[in-house]
């Protein structure tokens, strides 16, 4: 960190049950990440350098709410960021301040059961940063637990480190779903969840795979972003008014008859979900990534017949190290081609309202805080 | 055999597209069977002793289809069956006549994907027993490959051998849920497969197990079953126009407050899902064994927000050598238990109206051939 | 805990390098544990009631070593215990004085990879009670973070919680092992940890079981254990001399020509191993949960031929509270009768002596802290 | 096949007790061949047009044994074929004269337990193609049913199909030894086994992967298989004299102090077995493809206290169509590179030289049938 960055105010992004919109000053303050003296056993402040923008942060502004997860105040966004650590409590060891980290936005109690099995993104206690009332990551300094803090090597950037978020939980998804080399797959969305997820189900070795989506342009950003890695990738365009039968019996065409082994759901759209239902092999998984209305309607009979299980994805547990060692290495290193577009702290509004809209072509707006 | 039974003609219960039920002619003749003249290598002769009515026979009848499966025809029905061998073809060395066999009223062709991994119930061609247009076992004589007529101990009856197939269910279910030593359980529905269920869940170790059901009478039928037994069975009472939160409050708070790790939901029934949906602990499973509606709606947000697994059995595989070990063995001899009502083949319609009759307080009906 | 005890000074059973065994004075002093002044956060003081004496305390007395772990300087051993809350931290709020607790001799770093994926029992800084250097249970008073201090229901014993820590060990190997409802199983060796395995197995509907010792006596306690309870228990006598093939031929001969599924291997003997190795399934499970020597050999190719999983158990990981489930209700409340010698804790050399004898009879002996 | 094919005689290669090498006559005879009239019901002739040697087909002729396999009279080697389709039963509608194939060596039962429940390669009563007394296929014409005779697509040449048989026994190992995208692995043994294992766990996104081998040239094959793909191999060559301990530390070390999470051993020697069992992490799996000596000395306590898995693999089952979608599609591409010897037919002993020459440099030699 450069001593012209010593002096900068803390600011942050925030919205409010009114949906608005505005950057205001934060916690802690330039003073207090610069001393470290408000800093906890185990906690480091990091100076955000880069953080990507998300559905949910939209979501957060637009509607006010995900479900039960409610913005019932004035409330900071973001969760998918990298930063330089600035300072660190005397009890931290394995970082100190210059360090390039990766935050892992969740703050688990280590002791409900979840935690104790090895599943804490479903901790009974979890402060997970950027869910009300838990504020976001969108300013420019955080204090965290150290050990969310991923250490970064020479090879990834501030961005690439903020990409981690949304690759973990392709990862998550890719590894629960239990994907395998040489397994038949279906992606449903082209999205960046769903891009990710390509991303990952390629890297891990499933053939072929067929993307959907109900937006050419998408589809055709899928194909560019494999282009020349090896393997087979068809898309399918979602025709709106098509049954859902009749999207199935298209994914499987567009796979040369094959039934697929496994699909990764990660638009959260009923119809998409029902279709490849009726699409999967007997005995394959439906697993959702994305996430949607409170209610579905499934088609229960086709899922019985078919011993089809239907599983879910919920945030992430354990991926930042092997998020880490996949990009850093190169095998996942594409998932840099998903920025789109990139807007510093001060333009914060018009980077949420470039994501916010369909037209801009984004795919993945990136904050970066100079 | 006795003498006597050597001229009785084959006699089968037929249903067809207009809801009628009747006993008539059926294949192979009385004297085919008594000859083996009619059979191919690896096939045998059975003599149908005992045969239990299911909930789809009843479904066939009444109702003449389920799902995609349609009866278009005559069509006769019955696939819980145990008989004596009379004939078998010179290649099948494992039964010779005489010998005590249960049915396992399947024919897969050893030749497509689910066959070759393992899981012939999926399988692409099957012959399934009373499935349109398969006829089923509910006649005097039946032909079938002797691979699948599965001996019976001598501690076992007819009728123990043609309640493995009821059990077959459970134990698919119990196994493929992995339902452990310890795991808590919620099972949904005291019905026939309900009950079984919960002989397999108590064997396998579930503790505590909670019982739902709309009708006291099958709870505290479910509750003299397990009389006597170790361990923690509870019931809860389902009322209607409950919320599904509201019952899964109720569920819990039976279960002392412990969230179930399983639910084995033998209803079919949505509400009834969507309610054991919002009862199970984060990362807990929903088992579905009972078949329903074509459509259902669900709970995604739950599902998605808590990690979920959705999953379905649909017949068995692989469970007839371990269903007559667990029986003869003492461990689920209380599966005799659920035969209510018995009738001769002679009586079978009565045995039909008393199996769809609500109000007899039949749990398993069996009809006896003698 | 009544006046009298209060004035009890803390001591414990220590054991050195030179193989001697005696009681001396221990931490925490009565006066701080009464006080409760020297607790840290999360921290409670538990009187010890009830202490059982494992294998590894004697093997730690007599050998002064296992494996790595070797004691270095005096040392207090002891790892099976359960007591009474006499005083909490501030900052603990679901124990408080009085309470009946078993205690789980481990405190975990939550921190490393194992901790995090949920399998703390493999914790790269895990301080185990009664491991050189880290000192044992068996003394008055202990302090231990609470939550590893698992509160007990009324119908459980200080001795029962004892108890839950060799239960524990079975519980996690039977869980492990994938045990499942109608497996065929072998379970190698009749000491405390093969009785109670077997307990686990016989609750996990495991059928039939065969279970060996080279000790007739042995066989006719594991016969006694389990006498009553429905499910087939047979014995099988190892005769020294006999070839590891021609045990696997008595094993099978013994289960009826079955081979067993999965083996439950709780001698660590190197012949036993082998013989197992033999007798189980294509596709079995050799679980071994006994230790022995560094160095083993085994049949390699029989491994190989017959794709066989040879795996292990170390310690546990999340079983006390279903431990304490299984106990409570019945299900596992045959575990009490593995105690055959009780001593006060005066008496503590006379426990380990008992304990150390074969000639005893002794399964477990308890130290009863009065 | 052109009209100068269809007179040549069938010829096999031969060996026998005696450790002879030769070329004789074979069944069935051409003219049965072109007939087609020995044809059972789902058999068909097929032409060998290549064939890759294994080790094994080395090592039963130069020492007339594998383990429990014996040479007890002339023998026909070869069991990694291709060819075309020459005449089909008329029971048989799947294939036709003209088609190219990939054979799969076996020929299972479907009646055992291993059949019925998908793990065929663990068959009771498999006939195995060149396992004594069942002979091989490396000869002109072979009979074979249509069920276990692979289509191959028009990108696949009966080279590429040939080695889909050592690719399958690779895929089958990373599958079972559930190698998933991200984990860090150890290949042991970069000989053809250890090769195409590597490519596999390349296209399951394994990384970082490190390579061991007793032979630089060897390792130096490694690195240029894989030359240009993402992603990090590294080599460690094993110096005679290391102790397992410390080759273990030179494994970890050259993962940039990462212990795998699993080791997928190549050579079947006892020092690389324990070498491995001594890196993986807690929980790791050492997965052995290798075959080797009868018995092998372990470290035992090492596997116990750090609940290692040690599992095999033994041939495979349904892998083909898998292997075959991976190769097609260029994913497994490389595979092709390991051919490094071609000969004809009528040159097989030079083949079997070549193979079996330790100085030759050979990885894959092919024998290829005109």
């Amino acid at each position: 960190m450069s001593d012209d960055d010593q002096f900068k105010p803390n600011v942050g992004v925030y919205t409010d049950p009114q949906h608005n919109l505005w950057l205001d000053t934060a916690e802690p303050s330039a003073k207090d990440a610069q001393s470290g003296s408000t800093l906890q056993p185990g906690e480091v402040v990091v100076q955000i350098r880069s953080t990507g923008i998300c559905g949910s942060d939209v979501h957060f502004w637009h509607a006010g709410r995900i479900g039960p997860m409610i913005v019932e105040d004035k409330h900071i966004l973001g969760h998918e960021s990298a930063g330089e650590v600035v300072t660190v409590h005397p009890s931290v060891t394995h970082l100190k301040p210059g360090d390039k980290v990766a935050v892992e936005p969740n703050i688990p109690c280590h002791a409900c059961q979840p935690c104790l099995t090895g599943r804490y993104n479903g901790c009974e206690n979890v402060l997970f940063r950027s869910t009300p009332p838990v504020p976001g990551l969108l300013r420019r300094y955080i204090t965290h637990p150290a050990v969310w803090c991923h250490k970064l090597p020479p090879t990834m950037t501030y961005e690439d480190g903020s990409l981690l978020e949304p690759l973990s939980v392709a990862l998550a998804a890719v590894e629960r779903a239990n994907l395998k080399l040489g397994d038949v797959a279906v992606i449903c969305g082209a999205g960046p969840i769903g891009l990710v997820t390509l991303l990952c189900a390629r890297a891990a070795g499933a053939e072929p795979i067929v993307i959907t989506d109900i937006d050419q342009g998408r589809l055709d950003f899928a194909q560019k972003l494999v282009a020349g890695q090896p393997g087979t990738l068809r898309t399918y365009l979602v025709e709106r008014g098509k049954t859902e039968e009749d999207v199935a019996e298209g994914i499987k065409l567009t796979l040369g008859g094959l039934e697929p082994d496994v699909a990764l759901e990660c638009t959260g759209v009923e119809s998409s979900i029902a279709s490849v239902i009726h699409a999967v092999r007997f005995g394959g998984t439906v697993f959702v990534v994305g996430v949607g209305k409170n209610e579905m309607k499934f088609p229960f009979m086709r899922l019985s017949t078919r011993e089809i299980d239907l599983r879910f994805q919920y945030r992430y547990s354990n991926t930042w190290p092997k998020a880490i060692r996949l990009v850093d290495s190169g095998l996942l290193k594409d998932v840099r081609k998903l920025v789109t577009h990139r807007f510093t702290l001060e333009d914060a509004i018009q980077a949420f309202e470039t994501s916010a809209n369909p037209k801009s072509g984004a795919i993945k707006v990136q904050i970066t805080n100079l």
